[in-house]
């Protein structure tokens, strides 16, 4: 595992954010905001005082229906190429992703976002004492799916559950009956307080973000106001004309200090961002026996 | 330096394509054809049976005037995300080129195609004897570019004479005096045969290739014959119907065997592919005093 | 997968180096030979033309029981930090290997050697259709070690199969166990020859060397002749007299041309190198269930 | 350059930590101290509150006159290389750094510290305006030492400014003289204030520290007391007893609190580590025409 030292380990979170809107350039979502998601690689406002230098990734939907994803180990802000490739791309939904490890290898594989034929994932959080759990959640995985996961982490072993259960089709129960195993599993294991997570997952048309923890004390998530509205709020702010109307940004952390600009998901909710109306729903994990 | 033994330095040689022609998707260029360049870098049937590891670059001009560039150490065939932006990038031109290192740090700045402002630069070949010239030739260098140099090639050093030479005004002259100030240099230190190049560059709309070596006995290089004429000639391969009629590819080494596909470009030549007609025409390197 | 063009995929192979014997300077072994191991990532001799640029590893004893491991996904010839670290390591026993990867991801964790404990493993071919076999081969492992698999080859968990069957107390038993269950699961997954491999696996004070494929046309493996007796058929070799009376190397593909000096390991052979006698025996899988 | 943003750079340090005495495990000095130099890459208490992300290096003295350098672009907390070479390797004096780029590429080449024949040399710190003012300083390198030059950082440049000033001669002298002639060529150019540092060299049996900087301002710098001292003080402190008699640590940042254990280099002084007396003299910069 990596070297670091005990003192740092419980500052380190990943950061995510997701957008989804009229085609913009990459490199305005990850470069240009005040407090950018690389910005935020460096350092964190909301309390963790530390760095986010295990890797990074983005996932766009462009050319095909299958998104495309770059990741790398190196830190977000060392990598040339994906400044490079971020003033070259416009698209219409967009993950990006910062990683601090929390055991696993540093390595490709290990970065989010995770993609399975057109869907996306990522995850901000860990599944608790995740060694003791890990064959049970590997095995609970269809294994007509368990050849695809490609790496270590919990984060994409919670992704192939929610595969298992459905993901594809409706993608709330898929996601509630995989936190809901984990939990099961956790129980029967004596681990407390299994799951952390802030998760986005997307179909290249609609995303889904999730804020839930098993503790009930789960990490910080936020969604954009409509840009319409910020407009009548900030008629200063010029960004703003750059954005289209569609525009939404879901975030671990504002991207830029506005008033108005930034709601919070609740704690145990989904939020559903679609073409027409966007709604935000409860997320209530159940147990799920594993499927035949 | 790297540990290459030293059986293995002779058959090393760095590999090159350009493309320029209707808008293309750069994967089609880089992992179609039959010997396409990724192929290339696994071993080359031209003579040398070992491979080209040390790096890989890709240059394309897309959403502005200014190229962009990926460019990274890892073997091309290795670099997962340059398959995935590959399948992403459509452009109408593009360089690629794969690196054998002559001696110098195998790192992302010393990797092609090296880029000023609009223009794009890569070089297969080298300069000899190169330490012992380098502190003259990168004096030779306008002060008012020097601290541009990003690596410690040959290859860029010979890219920032031509430069220094009006290179961005008139590149066929620029490179003549580049050349011959090399070859000045060289005499004055007693290196022979300083010069074995096959170079390309290119302002986005334009593509300047040179092939020439001190010696007389330069390294391969071809350019397509027009595809209008090729599907002529083979009404059966598929693939000429994907390309536009304006595509012109210029490689060091043929990406399939089709007989009339391919025409060398001949010593001491330099072709230049612009909107409407191309032409070859006589290079003749002048030597050339510092610019004041 | 990487981006590896079909027509190479064949001729790829991994390539390893075992040393025994009085302690020796790493760089001895990995660069001084003629035809090192180095030289060996770059091109092969004994058929395919091509190259090991997927990664490499080294492994070796010294400070404690439990080896150190240094292991990078930089072809082995551009790695300066391993030219660095060999001038400087002595050891008794080392392990070497250079890795062409059979489509799972580059990375460190994917490099070999393995280790566990006190122990080191590397292997050179495959199990076939191993994407059909790895979970029912997953779950084969002893749940107490499962959460140790740090990556996702073949070889790792064909090693932790054979630590699951007792490898530590009984080496030739437990791979001979499980290299039987892997055939067992093969067999009833219609997966014809599923087993290609050279495998090497030492605790620190012995060695054992397998060679063995289910079709039993396995690849190349070598052992050296008594020193002695080589500085007696070799005088004029001065190299023999810096390596002490006890080395003993096993290799893919013999280091130097030297009659007399290298020994095939045949088919369904084990080999053992330790103090006192070495030793040939035959190597014959068993079917084994899975341990309770 | 790096992508990092506006914000950050102001607060980027690199970090070093230098070592001699008995000999020593690596990683008792760069994995167990409290606040041990990997610790520091993480985060500082002396004031910037990010991270040093942009790679690393150790150099140490072992089986050779000539150190050996095992640098990197990874993390210091990411590389498992280190770490695993660290628990092998026993030295008598060592050098370990952490960088924060200041706009030259992330590169192995670019990370300290850098060699030259026995001699190691670090640099926290930078040269202002180091673009305008590269040209004339390179050429201030004398031409013999000129093409060993391998990276593009002005802590490089510096190194071999004193080397050109006789550094192995006369270490204090040669980086008076270096600094000299940077503070001349910045003076020349309308540069103020151009030179902040901490340095040390050494030849594998003294080291020389220099604290400095052109406004009187420098950056913390800190040896260590004597050990047998320290026992006095701290009898409970219990890896003062593993530490032998003779051991020194310079430090940019105290490895551990401890009342009495650091001591400040003065600005504008040198301090020397020698077998026998230690000292600590003025450092004066003097300027110094180009050599000729």
């Amino acid at each position: 595992m990596p070297n670091r030292p005990e003192s740092a380990s419980v500052l380190l979170m990943c950061r995510w954010m997701a957008y989804a809107g009229d085609p913009i350039l990459v490199e305005e979502l990850l470069f240009r905001p005040v407090h950018s998601l690389i910005d935020q690689s460096l350092h964190s406002r909301l309390g963790a005082t530390t760095t986010n230098g295990d890797g990074f990734g983005i996932g766009w939907y462009g050319e095909r229906p299958e998104p495309a994803v770059f990741k790398s180990v190196h830190p977000a802000w060392n990598d040339r190429n994906l400044r490079e490739v971020a003033s070259q791309i416009r698209t219409s939904l967009m993950f990006a992703h910062i990683r601090a490890s929390t055991g696993t290898p540093v390595q490709r594989s290990n970065c989010h976002p995770f993609r399975y034929g057109r869907w996306l994932w990522m995850h901000n959080g860990s599944v608790a004492s995740y060694r003791d759990l890990k064959r049970d959640l590997m095995m609970a995985v269809d294994p007509s799916l368990y050849a695809d996961i490609e790496g270590s982490t919990d984060s994409e072993t919670l992704f192939f559950l929610a595969l298992t259960f459905g993901l594809t089709d409706d993608p709330v129960t898929g996601v509630e009956r995989a936190v809901g195993l984990v939990e099961d599993v956790a129980r029967r294991r004596g681990v407390e307080h299994p799951i952390q997570m802030t998760v986005a997952t997307t179909d290249g048309v609609s995303m889904w973000a999730f804020r839930y923890s098993s503790e009930g004390r789960t990490r910080s998530l936020f969604y954009s106001t409509d840009v319409a509205k910020l407009r009548e709020l900030h008629p200063e702010v010029e960004v703003l004309n750059r954005l289209g109307t569609e525009a939404r940004v879901v975030v671990s952390e504002p991207l830029r200090e506005l008033s108005g600009a930034w709601n919070e998901v609740p704690e145990s909710s989904c939020g559903i961002v679609r073409p027409g109306a966007d709604e935000i729903r409860p997320f209530r994990p159940e147990g799920a026996a594993v499927p035949g």
